[in-house]
């Protein structure tokens, strides 16, 4: 495992937006950055739009039920940026290092979606940050 | 000017935080990320300190004194991410591009700092987000 800042990259920031239209119309449209994928993940209750910035991208997030945890998010804070994800050499490494600091991980073992391993630790550790951290596949 | 997707790649994200070394406990002893620079802005009213995360960085800023801008923000917000910021190649460009799409800048020509041309776009045009841009020297 190196011990070199890029590490740590910033893999993702999320934003929540109750309409991802109009979130397109601005970072899309206004801003110009690239769109990538556009997908529904259904067992989330989410539409999610990538756009890309750099070695990093920006998901637009809208809820697509009113029940979901991130529309209850959205409900209660506003649209914004929802979490931020950073990339990490060795996730259980990252997790031990954490835990033994007192951090709050929302799970216990990292859980796994298209081949990246990841776990998200509690805003009440990072500082007001909903933080996800990412093992990609080698 | 170029149309790659670098030319909007992630500068930072600004994390308020009540306290920097609290901030620093987790972002640098817990997760282990490399510090930069740690300084103190005196006309805005923060203590600063940079975390390097690949080519981007975060910024965890801390309010010094009550009734400046970002002391207001964290006690009515909260901790957690306060904006974000991007690089483009052109701000005057870019500036004019959002204009035109009915954005709503924060200020009407470019701040400059340490070299770095900048403008802020208002949470309400972007879907929530604080968004900063950089025109990084040449």
């Amino acid at each position: 495992m190196s011990d070199t800042p890029s590490q740590f990259r910033i893999n993702h920031v999320a934003i929540v937006v109750p309409d991802i239209d109009a979130g397109l119309a601005f970072w899309r449209d206004a801003l110009g950055l690239p769109v990538g994928e556009r997908k529904r993940v259904a067992q989330e209750a989410v539409d999610i739009a990538f756009l890309e910035a750099g070695e990093a991208h920006l998901e637009l997030v809208q809820p697509i039920s009113e029940d979901s945890g991130i529309a209850q998010y959205l409900a209660k804070k506003g649209a914004g940026m929802h979490h931020l994800c950073l990339e990490v050499d060795d996730i259980e490494a990252a997790m031990q290092r954490l835990r033994a600091h007192g951090a709050q991980l929302l799970n216990d073992t990292p859980k796994e979606r298209d081949g990246i391993r990841y776990v998200f630790v509690h805003p009440r550790s990072t500082g007001g940050v909903l933080l996800e951290l990412y093992e990609l596949p080698r």
